[in-house]
C-alpha cells in the first residue's frame, strides 16, 4: 500500500522469528484452491488439507453445523440460520432480532427440537450471537435450495427447489419456517424480551444450503491422528467433519483478543498425542478486513511472538508449515485470489536464499509456486511418512 | 546435510560442465509424478516420458520382465520372482537360494518352460542373480492378486485373489509355484549344488503383479524413433515397453563401476539414427541410499566428466535435458518426494539467471517448478517437433 512504500504489512514490519522459519526453511507462494480464485475460509481449509473443494463443498452450513457439533450423515443438509425479528406479515423488521444472544437464542432453540417434516427429522442449534444451524435428515434430500433469508429487510423469502428432486427439501424448508415463526412469536422469552424493550426472535431464515459430503477421514487419508485449534466455529466444523480431535477454548476468540501464545503452547502439548495440528489464527484477516494498515502490523507482531514459542520447541522430529488459507490485502479489505507464502520448515530440509517471510520474498524460494492440495503430500514426505509410489 | 553447511552433495562439489549447462540453458525444478509423491524409478521414468503411471502402472512385474526381453501383449500378467531355497513342508530357508546366478538360473528356468495351466501359457526367465520373472498370458487375467514370497523366512503364502475376477489368476500362480517345486526339487543342477554344498533353488516365489498396459509406443506418441541406454533392467523394461530401441552392453552395469563416458559416447552416436536418446545413470542413486556424502561428490564428479563428453559434441540440432528421475537425499538414504533439478539446453534456447546446477539455484531457473509429463511437450517444442493448436 502507498502509505507503506508500495509494501505490505508483512513487508513493512518487523518479525525475526517468523524470518528465521523462512531461513532455516524452504519458502514458496501457494494458491490455496487455484491460481486467481478468491478463496473461503472453509474451501482453502478444505484445500489446504488436501481434500478438493470443487469435488466436496456444496455450501457452508455443513461446516457450520459441524462447527457447533453438529455433524450429519452423508445426503443430510445443512443450513446456516439467523434468529430475525418479523411482524406479522412476515416482513424482515431485524435480520439479527437485535444481535440476540445466549441463552435467549439456547432457549429458542431447545423449542424447535424433535420436529419431523414429511419423513425428515429437523436439529436446530443455536451458534454465536443471532446465529443457528438446521440440519435436515432423510433421504432424498439436496441442497440445491434457495435461502428464505431475503439478506435485507424485506419480505422472507419462499425457499425454492433449484434442481429437479429439490421439491422435497423446498416444502420442508418452508414448512420449517413457518412452524419456527408459529413457536417462536409467543414464547415466553420473547414475551419477556417485548418487556424489556427488545427485538422479539420470532423466526429462524435459513441460508447457504450445502450437503454433508462423502468424506474420507484426515486419519483414514493419511495415517495421522489429527487435532485442530481454532477460534473460528466454521473452522472447527471443518476439523470436525474430518474428524479430528477440535480443541475448544473461550480463550481462543478468533477475535484480536484471541491468546495465540497460548494456542501454540496448546499445539505443542497436543503433538504428544497427534501426529498432526492444525492451528488457525484468525486475527490478521480481522485487521484487514478492517483496512487497518497499523492495526496489522501489531497483529503480525503478535504471530511473530508465537512463531517464536514455537521455535524455542523445535525437534529433529517435527514439520511445520507456516502459511495463509487465502490473502486478506488491506488495500483490498476483503480476501483477494493472491497466492500466500509458504515456509515448510524440517530439521534436515534444503534451505534455499529466501531469509523473510513475505509476499515477494518467499515467491523467490525453492517451493516454487504451489497448490493448496500440493502442501500435505510434500509434508508427508518430509516427516517420511510418504510410502514410495513404485520400485 | 549438515557436514556439508547445510548444502546438498550437488550444491557442495564442484560441476564445472553441469554448470556449463546450466548458465547456457535454461533451468527449472520439477516434480517427476506430483509435488511431494516419492517416485519409484519406473513410475517416474514413465512420468518424465510423459506416460501418466496413476494410469498404467500398476506394478514392477511387466517392466522387470520387459527388462530381460519378455514383452508381454495388453492384459497378461507378470510378475518379479526369487529362485528360493524351501524344506519338505514349503518353509522358506533362503529366500535367494545362497544367491544363486547365472548359468545356474538358467537352467532351471529351462526347466519351466511350456507350462500352460487353466488355457493360460507360462513363460519363465531368469534376470539378474537370483532373481526371475514369471509372465501369464491368456485372458481374464487380473494383477490384483497377492504376493507369493513372504518376504522373510516364514511359510510360503498362497496367492489371494484381491478383486472380483482374479481368482483364475491367483489358481495359476498357485498351480504354478507347486509344479515348480515339482520340477526344481530333483533338478540335475540342484543335485549338483547339493555335492557343492550349495543351497538348493527348488521353488520360484513370485511377488510384485502387474498388467502389461494398453500404451502408446513413444513413436506413436511423438513420432520420433528412440534409443534407451541404461544399466538397470528395471529402466530398460521401460524402454521396451514403449517400443525404444534398448542398449545391451556390459560396460553399462548400473553399479558405482559403470563406463558413464561410454554412455556418453554411445548417445552421440545413437542420435545418427534416433530422433530421441534415453540416458539414464544410476550411480549418484547408490551413493545416496549408502548414505555416503563423500562417494556422491565423487560420483557427480564422474557425472560432470561425462556431460563434458557431451558438451564437446553439441550441435545446433540438438536440445539436451539434465535432470534426476527422484531425489535420494543421502540425509533420507532413499528416494524422497522432492523436486529434482532441470536443464533444458536448446543452441538458441533463452538463457535465465542460474549458472549452476544443484536443487537450490535451479529453482531460480526460467522454467520454474514443473511436472514430469510437461518435460516431453517442453523438448518438443525446443526441438522445433510441436504442431501448434488451434489456429
Amino acid at each position: 500500500m502507498e502509505s507503506l512504500g508500495h509494501n505490505t504489512p508483512l513487508q513493512a514490519s518487523e518479525h525475526p522469528n517468523l524470518d528465521w522459519f523462512a531461513e532455516n526453511g524452504t519458502c514458496g507462494i501457494m494458491d490455496t484452491i487455484s491460481p486467481g480464485v478468491r478463496p473461503g475460509s472453509d474451501t482453502a481449509h478444505l484445500s489446504i488439507l488436501g481434500y478438493d473443494p470443487y469435488e466436496i463443498y456444496t455450501g457452508r452450513g455443513p461446516f457450520e453445523a459441524a462447527g457447533v457439533g453438529i455433524v450429519g450423515k452423508k445426503g443430510d443438509v445443512a443450513f446456516r440460520c439467523n434468529f430475525a425479528t418479523v411482524d406479522e406479515n412476515l416482513n424482515v423488521i431485524d435480520r439479527r432480532a437485535g444481535r440476540i444472544k445466549e441463552p435467549d437464542t439456547s432457549g429458542l432453540a431447545s423449542a424447535l427440537e424433535g420436529m419431523t417434516i414429511e419423513g425428515v427429522d429437523i436439529t436446530v442449534k443455536e451458534a454465536t450471537e443471532h446465529r443457528a444451524v438446521l440440519l435436515l435428515s432423510g433421504k432424498g434430500l439436496s441442497a440445491q435450495v434457495s435461502d428464505v433469508d431475503p439478506h435485507h429487510l424485506d419480505s422472507i423469502l419462499e425457499c425454492q427447489p433449484l434442481e429437479e428432486g429439490a421439491e422435497l427439501t423446498a416444502r420442508v424448508v418452508n414448512e420449517f419456517v413457518r412452524r419456527s415463526y408459529e413457536k417462536l412469536n409467543g414464547h415466553r422469552i420473547n414475551l419477556r424480551r417485548i418487556k424489556e424493550g427488545k427485538p422479539v426472535a420470532n423466526i429462524l431464515l435459513p441460508r447457504g444450503s450445502g450437503t454433508f459430503p462423502d468424506i474420507q477421514s484426515f486419519k483414514e487419508r493419511y495415517g495421522m491422528k489429527a487435532a485442530c485449534i481454532s477460534g473460528v466455529s466454521l473452522i472447527r466444523g471443518i476439523g470436525r467433519v474430518l474428524g479430528m480431535d477440535v480443541i475448544e477454548d473461550q480463550r481462543f476468540t478468533g477475535g484480536l483478543d484471541s491468546d495465540i501464545d497460548l494456542k501454540a503452547r496448546t499445539a505443542l502439548r497436543l503433538l504428544d498425542e497427534n501426529d498432526f495440528v492444525l492451528m488457525n489464527v484468525k486475527m490478521a484477516d480481522i485487521a484487514s478486513h478492517d483496512s487497518d494498515p497499523q492495526q496489522k502490523m501489531e497483529v503480525i507482531s503478535l504471530i511473530d511472538s508465537m512463531a517464536g514459542i514455537l521455535r524455542k520447541e523445535l525437534s529433529s522430529e517435527m514439520v511445520v508449515a507456516i502459511t495463509a488459507d487465502h490473502c486478506t490485502p488491506i488495500t483490498v479489505g476483503d480476501h483477494s485470489g493472491d497466492p500466500v507464502p509458504l515456509i515448510v520448515w524440517a530439521a534436515d530440509g534444503v534451505r534455499d536464499c529466501v531469509t523473510r517471510y513475505d509476499e515477494s520474498s518467499c515467491s523467490f524460494g525453492g517451493l516454487g509456486r504451489i497448490r493448496g492440495v500440493n502442501l500435505l503430500p510434500i509434508l508427508l514426505d518430509k516427516a517420511n511418512r510418504s510410502e514410495k509410489f513404485g520400485a
